[in-house]
Formats: structure tokens, sequence, C-alpha cells
């Protein structure tokens, strides 16, 4: 099944040459970018994602090339053209393409691309065992909450998580456990569930949102409060949260294990996948 | 006279678009990036350069693509090609093309890109009569010392400055000013030169680090410090140095105008000029 992309106002190849070196992509990470999984040919929480796009864009006052009902559009034609069933969406959207300055092009010149390729699907064995993760000082910006395309501190630390045989690296400010380098991350003591608020200090996962909200109808009780590196080393449970790890138990931090429970962490995982089919079956109802 | 780009392994067109999506500059800002003043056909400062740019691919455990002196060479022949004689050498080197993911590829793919362009020269008048600055919060990442891609803070900074009609924004970090968003600044008081210290917090200028030893070359006292916004409105003189702005007088900051002095200014800024001729005379001798 073909990979396929798109830029700016035509399909290509997933690995053709369209973008210039004066990009303001290339050349300052200046724009956003969304990344929707998609199952068995059927995206899920399209809406959300974007939602987010279009905030993401009104914080760093990008215009969109186009209106975000327009880029879903297009997304989708890419998607059924690709023919990949177990898909990710990939849209990213840049201030485009101009002579390098600092300020703004006027007038704006915003682009779009987007890939659609196979998922990243974590292997059962590593859902079953949990993953190692290690923590690293967060270096970041004070605006994490703009999914942007600043991420060289993110790369640097996954990186460092790679070297130590770890799946990810948790951002740590101030002995405060903030989120992960592309995942959000939560724990479990007494029964409550906890994880970062949605300040602008961390990103607002989508799937982050989705799992308090699946709590919330659960009735398991969760807060979004801050937690430390001790609270997460003495955690009952503790999890990460993306689109493409969705949840995903945590084994061990810095060679330090965890509590091997799973309690909530699977009822929530669980109505997780219910909540997949839900909207799964209400999408094919809807068009 | 033609603008002229390199990218990877040959020379091309600057508006050439020889870059996929799926990049490692458009994806995550993940590379860094120098920019030489060429005067009469003669580069500035150029082995500065490119020391500082070998610091920054090492703190961002990135491989430069070619040894540095290679680069040189290659950033000269383009320089030779343009016929430009004020010109800018603009170089980039980011991770290189790579199926998206956050840690490093393997083997290693870094890409350079060079560009040829004409000088941006500041204006007489503005030279004469200096510029207006605002002050913003200064929301970046911790180490600024890198000069690397990751520059949206930067960005946003710089078009409020053009909005308010200002040249340049510098970042206040608890009522600390340390730096502009593409310069370093300068304050003169009772004849104490004073700047931020090279901390990882600030870009360590090339034209920062010249002025600096210009002033203990001339004998004027100099001290690498901190300063308030306070301090910077009560100062004798005030300055910003970059690599295009050179020495640039600051006339107001946020609507508060600042003295009219510019004896010491002055001073530095001719001994820069003298500088400049120095490494140009010898530039010729060497070659």
């Amino acid at each position: 099944m073909p990979e396929i992309a798109f830029y700016q106002d035509r399909f290509i190849e997933v690995d053709e040459p369209v973008i210039p070196i004066q990009e303001r992509g290339h050349q300052f990470g200046d724009g956003i970018y969304e990344v929707i999984r998609v199952y068995n040919g059927v995206p899920f929480t399209m809406r959300e994602h974007m939602e987010r796009m279009e905030e993401s864009a009104g914080l760093i006052r990008m215009e969109l090339p186009y209106p975000a009902q327009e880029i879903e559009r297009l997304a989708l034609e890419a998607l059924r053209r690709s023919d990949i069933l177990e898909a990710e969406i990939y849209i990213q959207i840049t201030r485009g393409i101009h002579i390098r300055q600092h300020h703004f092009p006027e007038p704006a010149a915003s682009a779009l691309s987007i890939i659609i390729k196979d998922a990243r699907i974590v292997p059962e064995d590593k859902r079953m065992s949990g993953v190692d993760v290690i923590t690293r000082d967060d270096v970041r910006w004070k605006l994490c909450y703009v999914k942007s395309l600043n991420l060289l501190p993110n790369v640097m630390a996954k990186q460092e998580a790679v070297e130590a045989g770890a799946q990810e690296a948790l951002f740590v400010d101030n002995n405060v456990v903030k989120e992960g380098s592309s995942s959000n991350v939560f724990i479990v003591k007494d029964g409550i569930v906890k994880t970062h608020p949605a300040t602008k200090g961390i990103l607002h996962g989508i799937t982050r949102r989705v799992v308090i909200d699946t709590a919330r109808e659960a009735g398991i009780p969760l807060e979004e409060t801050r937690f430390t590196t001790e609270e997460l080393h003495e955690a009952d449970e503790a999890f990460l949260t993306s689109t493409t790890m969705e949840l995903l138990s945590i084994r061990q931090v810095d060679h330090h294990l965890l509590s091997e429970s799973r309690l909530v962490t699977d009822r929530l995982f669980a109505a997780f996948q219910e909540k997949k089919e839900k909207e799964r079956s209400n999408w094919h109802k809807t068009r």
C-alpha cells in the first residue's frame, strides 16, 4: 500500500523534493503539526486534532492556507488514495516559502504538508511488559502547549532515551514530572489517577484528554495535578499516552522498577478501546 | 549579481526545491546555522563563525557532513560564483532527510545548505538616529547558546517589534535584559560598558565578542555582567550588536527615550571599522 503526500496544492510522492532552503519550517521551525491515528481506515479523534491545529496556528498567529475543513478533506482524500488501513496522517503547516527574515512574510504564504504512512504499532510484548523511561531536565521553552516544530529539545531527550534502551524521556521541571518528549504521563496512587494540569508548559495531548474523559465516564477518580519524581517512583501504576502509543504502561523509571499493578490502567485501556470502536461506528453512520 | 546556493553536494538556484517534507530541519528545526558578513568580497570573522558552527553542531551532537574547512571552502566557492561583493553567507546544517522519528537517523545523514545573497545594510539615517526596541518576556528554551534552528520565539518577538515600528525585541528574564531576538545588547554607564555574560542562556554572538575584544584593546572598561530594564532606561548609551547590524545605537526602549550620548559607542564603532579593515588586509596577504 503506497505512502502518499500532499504539498501546498497537489498530491506528491513522499520523498519528492518540494521545499527550497529558504522555507520557514526549514529555517526557523516556524510552523505546527498534528499526527492522527487511522484504525481500519477510520481516523480517530479527527475533529479534536483539527481543532487543536487551529488553536496552535492561532497561538503562533499563522493563517491556515485552507480552512480547517478543507485540510481535513485533503487529508481524507490522501488517506483514500494511499489505501492504508492502519495509518498515520501527518499534517504540518509552516509559514511557507520566503527569503529569510525573522518577521512574518507579507502577504501570508503558509504551506500545507500531509503524509499518509503505515502506523507505528506498539509491539504486543512491549504493551504487556510495559516500557522503560528516563527523566531529563526540562530545558524547553515556556509555551509547550503550542504543538510547534521547535522540537530540538524533544529530539535530544528522545535520543538519550533510545541510547539508554528506554522508550521515552520524561521532562522534569523542579522535580515536577511534566510529560514525555512525545507523550503525556499519568500515575495512579490509592485509586486516584493523576496527570499534570493542562498549563502552557505541557502539550495538551488529544489522547490525554480522551483518557481523562474516559476516567470520568467510568467513575474513576482523576486529578489534573502536579506530581514529583518521588510520587512517580512510588506510584501504584504509571502510563504514557500518545496518539501512537495509546496507553502504555511504564515498567521502570531511570532503573527504578515501578509496582507491577495494572488494575486501573487496564480498565482505562479497555474503555479507550471501546471509545475507538464507538467512534468508528459513528463515523460510518455519518458519512 | 546572482544569488547562489548549495545543497548537500551541488550548487543550485536559491529557490530550487531540494528538500522533501520529511527533513529534520523542516520537521523538528533539528539543525544549526551561521550568517557571515562579506565586505567588499572578503568574509569577516570567517574563522570565528566556523568555530562556532562546530561548537553548535557538537552541542546538538550532530556530525557535520563535511569537515569545517571543506564547508568554508564550499562557502567561498559559492561566494566567488555569486560575484556579490557586499554579501551575506548563510550556512545551515540539519540532521538531514529521514522518515520522521524523534531520535537521530542512523547512519548520520546531515545536510549542508549555503546561500550567498546581498547583504542587508543598515540605512545611514537609522545608523545616525539609532533604533527603537521593545522588551518581551524571555519564553525561550534554556540553551540559547546553541545557534539552532528552533527560532519560533525569536520570530514571534521580532514580528511584535516590527508591528510596534521597532527594529528589535529584547528578551527580558526576571527583569534582566538578556539579548535581542537576533542581536546582543550592550549598555554604557559612567564610562563602563556592560553586556550579559556568555551563559548558556544567550547566544555568544561573534560581533559581541569582537566588541568586547575591541573595548579591551582600546582600554575601555567593560564588564560581562547582568543589567536590568531600569539600568537600560538609565544608561548613558545603549547599542545592539549583530553580524548584519554591526553596532547600532538604541534610541528608545518601549517608548522610553534613552540619553542621546554616543561617546563610547562611537569609539567602539570606529575601532570595529578598523578591525574590519585590518582583517581585510590580512585576508589578502594570506591568500
